[in-house]
């Protein structure tokens, strides 16, 4: 942590109120770091921005075209969504499909993020269930590859065969053995790697073409349907939507818990990691909108980019009151 | 910011996911400093932590009294409540005590806090109005003296009369000329200072007794009302009322939007005031339990205590992920 470096910076009143300091590599094709801010061999957990890596097992093995899933689905194997209509209709309808039920889930339960879905079961006097935790598309996902594989139904354990395999090829294209693992919100086990080790992974991904190996194969196959359908990964008014259609689909991001971010960028093949050390998502998605700014492919002015970084923070009667900056030095 | 020192850890699966930086002071009251960590001159915003002061020229005035204010009232004048019927209600009346009304308020409305008052909200299909605002005793405050004073309605301005006595209040108890100002998501001025500024302005509270000035007499008074009426400060389940009634009454403590924490400790003569740079509150909390436990009046086995620095955190399932400590060589 202590070689972090400011990244983020919250201004009110034209004093300094408080600062964000992190860790990014922009990384090529060939796991070079093309770029670096403060320490690229710190060790995060990737959290949820590393689902796209959690779901090769699922393509990769078959198990995605034996069951016939569509390019949404595979993005929506990749999303921390919004538990709005449009996922939890999405999860339903493919655990119907695979003769399982919300039961089925490990993920655990909690209130939708999305607005419209909240109020709609409060006034039901409703409960969310699992299918509303922003992760029941990966879990989702996880069911799939453990029904192809016959294996048994605690798919969260560390030791079940389709942990296993995520754990295989997160450490093939981390180009890392993880140091270890932690539990993540959704139970799943969440593997560690460096912050080189996960942007070498997302170069990876950015890389990745069809035709390849069957690994490479499901890494295009991610990226694509990630960017295509950007409002699976997250929803309405979520950065890593709004910024995937700022983007207009030619790179794919994602967002973690405790402030981590990555993105893939197919053309430039180049691939980004940043892990903000307090864990503020309001200074990971600055940041990233400043390195994917800085690369030529997010436009400073448009409204999901200054929504973020630039844009005036207003109170609740809509009076500015300050600004979100990236630190000087920093991208 | 730079001189922040590491204050809480977050860790997770064995390794040391996030971490905390800050600055923080004890002071006695003589306004010396008892022990510091990090930067005493660093210069922040004092968000809601300074409503006591914000309070002081409500009583000093005469104007609490000529009103009538119970004990109670006082303590909602430096709350930053839930927004629970409890507060409410007691806004709403105090409002028809002055023949005005919630469109007298200048806070903005937003979202209450409490689970309860949001659902019951939600299913009457009834938006929020300004007495939700967690900062809407301190408004009711603002109003009582604005009219006590024959003042205008727009008691936000920086040249209002009662924002003009809150400046020089809060400049003689922090003992500095305040180095500038910003806008409060409540839309009231609020007056920058130093950490140790802050902590000089809570030890004075701590040491100012009934009977000595009529500031000092004021101070006192709301410094009683916040320790006897904890549930008027914040709410069920927060930790400013939770920690406040696990020290029985003994100290005052409150928290500030990006993660600023006060305590007067009026047996010691003590005052606190801490700030944790990246502005993020469950490390605020955290912190300020640690040093209330240093100085012998949180016990660090309290579950209010533990809740906020020690005990295990659990994901949707109940499952142990990780833990808050705090870093070695703080508190």
């Amino acid at each position: 942590m202590n070689k972090a470096v400011p990244m983020v910076e919250v201004w009110r009143g034209g004093l300094l109120e408080s600062a964000h300091s992190g860790h990014a590599v922009i990384c090529d094709a060939s796991g070079s770091i093309v770029e670096a801010w403060g320490d690229p061999a710190a060790v995060i957990f990737p959290r949820s921005s590393c689902k796209m890596l959690q779901a090769l097992p699922l393509v990769e093995s078959g198990a995605a075209d034996a069951f016939g899933l569509s390019e949404s689905q595979l993005a929506l194997s990749c999303a921390s969504h919004q538990g709005a209509a449009l996922h939890t209709g999405a999860v339903s309808r493919w655990l119907a499909d695979l003769d399982l039920s919300e039961a089925d889930l490990r993920c655990g339960s909690h209130e939708p993020y999305d607005r419209t879905e909240r109020d709609r079961l409060i006034r039901a006097e409703a409960r969310p269930c699992q299918i509303h935790n922003n992760c029941s598309g990966k879990h989702a996902g996880f069911l799939t590859l453990t029904k192809h594989l016959r294996a048994g139904p605690d798919y969260v354990a560390l030791d079940h065969p389709l942990q296993r395999a995520v754990k295989a090829a997160f450490e093939e294209v981390t180009g890392e053995a993880s140091p270890g693992h932690g539990i993540d919100g959704c139970s799943a086990p969440n593997f560690a790697t460096s912050v080189l080790g996960l942007a070498r992974a997302m170069a990876w991904f950015a890389a990745a073409r069809d035709g390849g190996s069957a690994r490479e194969t499901a890494a295009a196959r991610l990226t694509r349907a990630m960017a295509t359908y950007p409002e699976m990964v997250a929803g309405e008014g979520r950065a890593c939507t709004e910024l995937m259609r700022a983007m207009g689909g030619r790179v794919a991001i994602k967002t973690g818990a405790e402030a981590v971010f990555v993105a893939i960028l197919p053309d430039q093949k180049l691939g980004i990691a940043l892990k903000i050390v307090d864990g503020a998502s309001r200074a990971s998605e600055a940041a990233i909108c400043g390195l994917l700014i800085r690369l030529g492919v997010l436009e400073a002015q448009h409204p999901a980019a200054q929504k973020r970084l630039g844009a005036p923070m207003r109170n609740w009667r809509g009076i500015e009151t300050g600004v979100l900056r990236l630190a000087p030095g920093f991208a």
